[in-house]
């Protein structure tokens, strides 16, 4: 617990990475580019994946798994494709080391070239799509609604723990459909879902709506995506939805036979989430103090620090610490944790003097803190606080230690609520309409945040607003007023604004 | 369904393969060694990685994730495990595609070329534990209790669906201890958790005890197994558990301060499973009908087939159909299901007829089928089905449906049950005592099996064995009995059998 966080007003860059290594949730490894994700880091990933996944088994998707390796050719297939995707891979060519004559180490065994190099996924539409021409030949088939979850690997220059890095874990979903309506219709679904689960779980407000066609995926029609707005008023693309048209289907062959006889390609969507999602939770709602993690996503609930200095002390307040721990684990909290127990921590380390157990389950972003000393004890009772509360306010003294489950559980639902509404605020208070250039380029340097603006259209356009401001379009919001006006580049007609910002 | 599954007895590798592909369990894809899981031979890993994080984390186990890629100076680091793993590997020696300059596809570009060439993780002990040195300072930080779910890949050149493939899933433990006796307990209490999961879950009895020398992992001190019998009298090395030693703490300089102040290397245990657990619960369990799966892991645990030819009688069944789901779907299966619901399908398909159906859940491997038609449904009655069981012994007629589905669970349980007792009784009759060679030679070709001889603990020996009879030592069994005997090869003396079998 030696230095402190640098502040988010000194540093946020430097402020992001002190939460990370202090709360102990990642960090980079030897192999350039790529993280270690620790086990407290990986709790929140295992929480979400555990809640997304029943949320897209609920809508009736089921989970596979295809190879790591794409052979060259698959990705020679779709020309925006691979324009997306050649430039940063990891190449496969050989398949054996061998001990250097002189005994000093290993080289790659030139005998072992491949004949084909093969390419680590960066996404999986090529294999998958290659698998699905022997899986669909008829309506009956469809549609197929598959996901799965695994690691890809983009070779990312500038890397950054969990928001940026080389290698990443995410889920990717494959769908075929009969008809483009239904295919559009999954994509949006699935948009829907990514929305729920960062509003309701995250607590994290999401845009919603399609990218521009600058900013959409290599061989989509269009990309559906959510975007959040983190405290340093920088926009986070969170999760895209796609609908892929027939481009696939006509890449790889795929025809299927329709009820009616005809022979089509099939339809496709594709969407992910990936391990960003935990850098975007860390920098919606930690504050200088440490980690603040929403409930329904903490690794750990709630934590309870026995306080005590003589030997009977500790033996009481111990005793009474697993007696409240047992009865909240005992808590049936049902959907709200996806039917999951409270996960409950008694601190009992004897080298460790209470205030540096608080600072450290503050650290780590433990929602709910009990305190349980002799004296609270002697009337049975006991403190609880809140982690996302400030100074006083945080605290309820004197709660009767039958009533601390309920009360505690109470707080949780309340600690979820109110980091969404704040960050919601944050979210409104900085999104701003905008409508002269010269106006957008001062907002966009102070304070940021999300610019409603008026735009052409044109890639052009939009080109020239990144390079002279380094703000994208986020997207087009699907809930945007219909007002007319005029491009505030060019001046050309446009019938609704258009959300920029500077994006991580 | 148009073709039969080839019969055990006709020919038993041709009828493992035609389980996978009927059952819709996994495919071989484009990428060679590489296989595609399938969404139905998926849910069955999904099963199995639940039940098995559940009984990791009651012992104290985290999740977290390493990166895929190893340096190749990690490799080199560990003698005997480079040996073990340098010769098939797949290795990544560049970092970019292009365009070739005539338009016809991509090359790997040369300018790409990595300074070091990077390993895709066969198992991930180096690159594990040179983040352990910076996370191991002082006793306070051990135990490190670590485990990840993960892929990985050896460059194997013979293949077979699930059993051995270039990629697979699995998950490795990893931990660090302050004693030698900590580590050793680690490796012991693993194994059991491997057994117990084998036993219980899979329902597929196993030996437990470490491995020869000449058959450990290598970089191991000593290494346990679990070891099963397959239907065909070879074995499966199912799973095991790694005493390191000090090898890898030496190998990354992994030194912890002990509670007395002196400066020691750190103990290591580690321990996998892996997909091939799937190809193991097909082959231990399966029928020339087609896939059996115990309850525990079934991805699907009942379906329903209404029977009906007129309108209202499809209203009807139907009805009673989706009633009767609803009712399993709402019992509280608790701890036997990893406190998840029964799932449950109804067949409403129009375009198929009962019989057909029937087949098709039967090749599927569902543990119970229900049978409701207007006759059965104007009694209040339905007809149940256990899949194990032969015939007419298999059905239950007049089922009151208000009892069917506690008897439904009854049966899951009863099923459960005898599929683990069916399989001991296989391997019990198939475990031998042999004290010759002659004998040995013969009983090996058949009926093959678990052959318990005398060996003189020699690696020279066991590879002669092996060589001449293509049987290995499986494991030296915890519990075999104290005789002194002679070696069937050499004559030497020794103080216990061994098990020999030829093995997958």
């Amino acid at each position: 617990m030696a230095e402190k966080i640098t502040s988010r007003a000194q540093d946020y860059s430097q402020w992001y990475l002190d939460i990370v290594h202090r709360a102990d949730l990642a960090e980079n490894s030897d192999v350039r580019g790529c993280m270690v994700i620790k086990p407290h880091g990986f709790a929140i990933w295992e929480k979400m994946q555990r809640a997304l996944d029943r949320m897209f088994k609920a809508k009736g998707h089921v989970n596979a798994y295809f190879p790591l390796f794409i052979p060259k050719r698959f990705l020679e297939k779709e020309a925006e494709h691979v324009e997306g995707f050649a430039k940063e891979c990891a190449v496969v060519t050989h398949s054996r080391l061998k001990a250097n004559p002189d005994g000093s180490g290993l080289t790659v065994d030139p005998a072992s070239k491949l004949e084909e190099e093969l390419i680590i996924r960066p996404t999986s539409e090529t294999i998958i799509w290659n698998s699905y021409r022997n899986w669909i030949q008829s309506y009956r088939d469809l549609p197929l609604l598959i996901n799965q979850w695994c690691n890809v690997v983009r070779w990312e220059m500038r890397t950054r723990l969990f928001l940026r890095t080389a290698e990443f874990l995410w889920q990717e979903g494959h769908t075929a459909h009969a008809t483009q309506k239904e295919a559009e219709e999954e994509a949006h679904c699935i948009l829907d879902v990514y929305r729920t689960f960062a509003e309701e779980w995250m607590a994290m407000p999401v845009l919603t709506g399609p990218k521009s066609e600058g900013q959409k995926f290599p061989g989509a029609v269009y990309t559906l995506c959510i975007e959040a707005l983190m405290q340093d008023n920088k926009a986070l693309q969170a999760g895209t939805s796609h609908f892929l048209g027939q481009n696939f289907a006509k890449a790889f062959d795929v025809k299927f036979q329709t009820q009616d006889g005809k022979l089509e390609h099939a339809w496709a969507t594709s969407w992910g989430v990936s391990t960003r999602l935990v850098g975007g939770l860390i920098m919606t709602h930690s504050d200088d103090q440490g980690l603040v993690v929403p409930p329904r996503l903490a690794p750990i609930h709630v934590v309870i620090v026995p306080i005590f200095r003589k030997e009977e002390e500790k033996r009481a307040t111990l005793e009474a610490a697993n007696r409240l721990a047992a009865d909240l684990c005992a808590l049936p909290m049902g959907e709200w944790l996806n039917y999951d127990p409270l996960i409950v921590k008694v601190d009992d380390r004897d080298q460790y003097q209470p205030g540096f157990k608080f600072n450290e389950w503050e650290l780590r972003g433990v929602p709910v803190r009990v305190e349980l000393g002799p004296k609270d004890l002697a009337q049975g009772a006991c403190v609880l606080a809140r982690r996302d509360l400030p100074g006083k306010e945080a605290k309820q003294f004197g709660v009767p230690l039958a009533q601390a489950p309920d009360r505690i559980v109470e707080m949780l639902r309340e600690m979820q609520a109110a980091l969404f509404e704040r960050a919601r605020r944050h979210r409104d208070a900085n999104t701003f309409e905008v409508n002269s250039y010269e106006e957008f380029k001062k907002k966009i340097e102070e304070p940021g945040g999300f610019l409603l603006a008026h735009w052409d259209g044109t890639r052009e356009t939009e080109e020239r607003i990144a390079a002279e401001t380094k703000a994208t379009i986020r997207c087009i919001p699907f809930d945007r007023k219909k007002e007319a006006g005029k491009c505030m580049v060019t001046g050309k007609p446009c019938e609704g604004r258009v959300v920029f910002a500077r994006a991580y």
